[in-house]
């Protein structure tokens, strides 16, 4: 196991019902601003809801933060906070939400010259205002970590600050039944690549981090599909049970003390950025490939993968590794998501803009050991036709 | 899954060589009481890496706390608290010191008649010194829980405060190998029960919580008696995992949306306070029994453990389950632990003691809905015997 200093402060209020709480957690001083997407809050209840726990709060809100928030829109937001004195930011909504919530928390406190620097230049800050959460779409993890990603002109583009972690985070996995099957399946993959991307790498020997992370994608493999069916797309449990899975999967707990290979996210992000394709689909593109790709590299976790999580035994190492990939895309499939990139009508002609995008992003050398360059990465493209 | 709220604010720095962040996690203007038991520290380089971690602090010290720390040694503490106007707490120990630095915490700023009516009437405290900790014996979760058990004239009571929770925990596993084996053998053994008395209750479908549970169980049992093997203890990857598995096992994460049966823990406090037996002793004595007298109420949960922990799927549903038990008490003997009345000197004629205590501390309804009678726990330490 690598060393580590890990800390999670957000407090969690998991489970039907919970939105009520916000009404004790925001202090009842705070001028709040409520942040949210469309409308879709509107058509499930928790925009009611939730306004109705901020009954003795000073609230005002700012919506259309749309998925990939981009810079231009959180921008905005700007407006309203400087001309209301907003000192707290409650966002309701998914990942995107809570993500653009953590740009204009930081914005909004910003002492340098241009708050893209966050961005572009890696540029810190010092203070931002405090944010919390109100999830609705089980998937980033956004909602208890310091993690963002926002779009400019194409351009997505991750932070991290713990000065914008939310405080606390209501979890009601009742208010997930109105998502969209296409929601669903995107948040559980999404999840599962989370976590994948933490676990299958060189091996360190962290046992309770690899355990922790088989028994997150066994439960995503399990639950996800029951989310789908007509017969348990109802089920509050199999939600419950997929959403504490997402926020599991990316509030830091299980990376503590293992390495990290974020290449299927940096790549997808291009994929997101140069053709709009949603995030988690380009994520159930890429996996295959760079498990394909790096399945040296990968060798001990894949197998430790086939045998833990699903149950392969027999035949020879690399059968046993090819059985599990194919289980892999098999489940991607089964949660309607793309595994290829013929799949979203992409070709071996457009692989040349993504190597330049990369280029252009600095992602020449990725993985937990730096060492997928940009060569590997056309590699990984090629093999994800 | 049930709903529940979860936070756990503690900061963790674990690894070879993280006695030395505690220089920065305490303010320097702090006035620090280091807060320790016997001498071993002193022999394992321990004090000594944090006398020199706080060499521009000013810091005091009181040492002597006990295993089953006890009323009389923690009140001592209060007059070098007071003397010398101490606004933070840093416990460098096994539990029984952290448990003891949070009674001290409490003490100390504890504005009601009679601080033992903190744990004898469950009195509520609203303020409490900080506290930071560095682990030298993984067991209790102490290090980032609120929860600690004080002793008074053999009556063994537990306390809980999010107010006593640790600000920061060290945890080097390096420093554990010079512990002894029936440290070390206990330790495990304790962190196995917390799990255990989280996870064998009645279903509530919390998968999330049960894998986890199911992971901290295997690698407690993978890695273990690794510890105690002439080959393997030195090993300090060994004492990573395993004390690691000991934090998460007790840190509230796995309990969090799930029922929890403290029997086994409520019944061995009884035999530390009545014979003065190691609270992981009267553990590997008692569970074996709450698992048979209880065999019906957590049969389901017991045929996933006999399957999921020790791959038990073969023999009809009470074969499984006996085998199951039959491993967990082999389990506990591998790490040299006793697993019935008669392995401490115990017989019948001590059970009636046992039950009058019980009686005492209000302990007559217990387990996860509260249906653990009396009787039925005069049943279990029967079938102890």
């Amino acid at each position: 196991m690598l060393n580590f200093s890990f800390q999670n402060p957000t407090k969690i209020h998991f489970g039907a019902g919970q939105i009520k709480a916000i009404s004790k957690e925001i202090p009842l001083n705070a001028r709040v601003l409520l942040v949210y997407g469309g409308g879709s809050i509107k058509s499930n209840g928790v925009y009611q809801q939730t306004v109705d726990a901020l009954a003795k709060h000073t609230w005002f809100e700012f919506s259309g933060i749309e998925p990939n928030p981009t810079y231009d829109t959180l921008m905005q937001a700007q407006g309203v906070i400087k001309a209301e004195k907003i000192d707290y930011l409650l966002a309701v909504g998914g990942g995107s939400v809570v993500d653009g919530a953590k740009f204009i928390a930081a914005t909004a406190l910003f002492e340098g010259d241009d708050p893209w620097d966050i961005l572009a230049k890696n540029q810190s800050f010092t203070k931002a205002l405090p944010i919390g959460a109100v999830l609705t779409l089980p998937a980033t993890g956004s909602e208890s970590n310091g993690n963002a990603v926002v779009t400019r002109e194409g351009n997505k583009l991750p932070f991290a600050s713990p000065l914008v972690r939310p405080l606390f985070a209501v979890l009601d996995p009742s208010v997930t039944l109105s998502l969209s099957d296409r929601q669903i399946g995107n948040g559980v993959v999404d999840a599962f690549v989370h976590t994948i991307e933490q676990y299958l790498t060189y091996n360190v020997n962290g046992k309770v981090q690899d355990r922790f992370s088989e028994g997150l994608l066994q439960t995503l493999i399990e639950e996800g599909p029951k989310a789908l069916l007509p017969d348990t797309k109802d089920n509050v449990e199999v939600r419950a049970n997929i959403m504490w899975s997402a926020t599991m999967a990316l509030n830091g707990l299980i990376g503590a003390g293992v390495p990290q290979d974020w290449t299927t996210h940096m790549i997808g992000h291009e994929l997101t950025g140069a053709f709009g394709i949603d995030h988690a689909r380009t994520l159930s593109i890429v996996l295959p490939a760079v498990m394909k790709v790096r399945r040296e590299q990968k060798r001990e976790k894949l197998l430790q993968y086939a045998s833990r999580v699903w149950y392969i035994n027999e035949g020879d190492d690399n059968a046993r590794i090819d059985q599990a990939i194919g289980l892999t895309e098999a489940f991607f499939k089964k949660m309607q998501l793309p595994t290829r990139l013929s799949d979203v009508d992409l070709g071996i002609n457009d692989i040349e803009l993504l190597i330049a995008r990369l280029k252009q992003h600095g992602m020449t050398a990725l993985g937990e050991q730096s060492d997928i360059t940009i060569d590997i990465s056309h590699e990984i493209l090629t093999q994800a036709l």
